[in-house]
């Protein structure tokens, strides 16, 4: 009977003010905390008295394996510690969520998943694009933008120009994006942004055409979100209102 | 020049533990807060001074129409209030966020989207289903499973077995849905589930096959949302190890 827990908890886009109520809390009581790269570190000590390691990508190094993220949480549940696996977005989109929560499972451990605010959605949301629109787009297509026939089968499963798509670490892949879904007869004119950074200070959008789209150079080495569809051209209308509403109460 | 702000935020599936922490501050700091059915009032009234009225659909009585909804924002904003409209789930996500955004981008009242996390992927992964994971999914379609040939058209969108689909409100039409996927080509055995009322206590899941799908009778008047795809048969293992931390302290 193992004593400890193991919490999957989505973090969100960046901003930590964008993390729900239970993520905080759980951090806070938290014994151990396995965080990725896309977590602020330096917020993130100044929650808990937990013992705080990144297992993501940092400058220069290596993330560390998945295979001992699951035996580092396995080990301090084993031992009674409340573990805490943080992790950009929501823990089940791309996030390997499922192989942590498998591998969880299959070692007798008892874990629950926090749901988070995934950057799918947000990223688009914050630069005044809606992934959803009445009349203009009835669904969205979230996909990764890995390299390889995984991507183009994704990118051929949805009829060209029939939903709002959203492409997920798209940045590298945009050049190869751009021709197979023109080649797939979606329109090169049709509304296309690229998001890196949602909710940061760092935060760039670009928008432009599917046609243009392999042209864009994205500043720096941010995690960027493609979004393709004509939903994209609400923002003209909608960043145009979007503020700060610390700035307005000044 | 409107003084006053309007906050478009996203509450989440329904757990107010899962809102964001800028939500609890928006709806903390707000003058009126005008909230969806989806939304639980007695949370909401302990949470702030604003004036709250519901929009939304109530027992036995219909919601308050759209364009009532943008007058009510914009008169107060424009008398100096902070609102907060408050939406279940995230507001671009089939909340017709995009529409209010308009409405106020038009009326020149200043504002801005607080994402949230969206019901379409946390149902599923409160439930034990992640909507990708390596090897079984490598993406998710988001749809409104609203009935007509708009329905249609976005089922037809993607190619059968392709993608995890994630039919949110898609309970009254589940009979229409599972027949016209199955036309559509996809296999009647695959993996479906229904998840209602996610993340509140009546929450209420089944699973089995798509050719089953018609046949369930979910209980009440809950909202659900359908997710058809191999990843639900995931649900066998992750759900045996979830577990509430609470029980676990206790």
């Amino acid at each position: 009977m193992v004593a400890g827990f193991v919490s999957l908890v989505g973090a969100g886009p960046g901003d930590p003010e964008l993390w729900t109520l239970r993520a905080l809390r759980r951090v806070q009581e938290a014994d151990l905390v396995l965080y990725d790269a896309l977590v602020d570190a330096s917020v993130l000590r100044g929650l808990t008295r937990a013992q705080c390691f990144c297992v993501g990508k940092r400058a220069g190094r290596a993330s560390v394996q998945q295979e001992t993220v699951n035996r580092l949480m396995i080990r301090a549940a084993g031992r009674g510690k409340r573990v805490v696996r943080l992790k950009g977005g929501d823990p089940f989109v791309f996030g390997r969520g499922a192989e942590e929560t498998q591998a969880l499972a299959l070692a007798g451990v008892p874990f629950e998943v926090v749901p988070g605010v995934t950057t799918a959605v947000a990223a688009a949301g914050l630069a005044g694009i809606p992934v959803t629109h009445r009349g203009v787009s009835s669904g969205f297509l979230v996909l990764a933008g890995q390299t390889g026939e995984g991507l183009n089968r994704a990118l051929d499963a949805v009829g060209p120009n029939t939903v709002t798509l959203v492409v997920m670490m798209g940045i590298h892949a945009r050049v190869e994006i751009a021709r197979r879904l023109m080649e797939r007869g979606w329109q090169g004119g049709t509304p296309t942004a690229v998001v890196c950074g949602a909710s940061t200070p760092q935060a760039w959008t670009w928008t432009g055409t599917l046609g243009e789209l392999g042209s864009v150079e994205p500043p720096g080495e941010l995690p960027g979100v493609l979004v393709v569809g004509d939903v994209v051209a609400l923002r003209d209308v909608l960043a145009a209102g979007q503020a700060s509403p610390a700035a307005e109460a000044r």
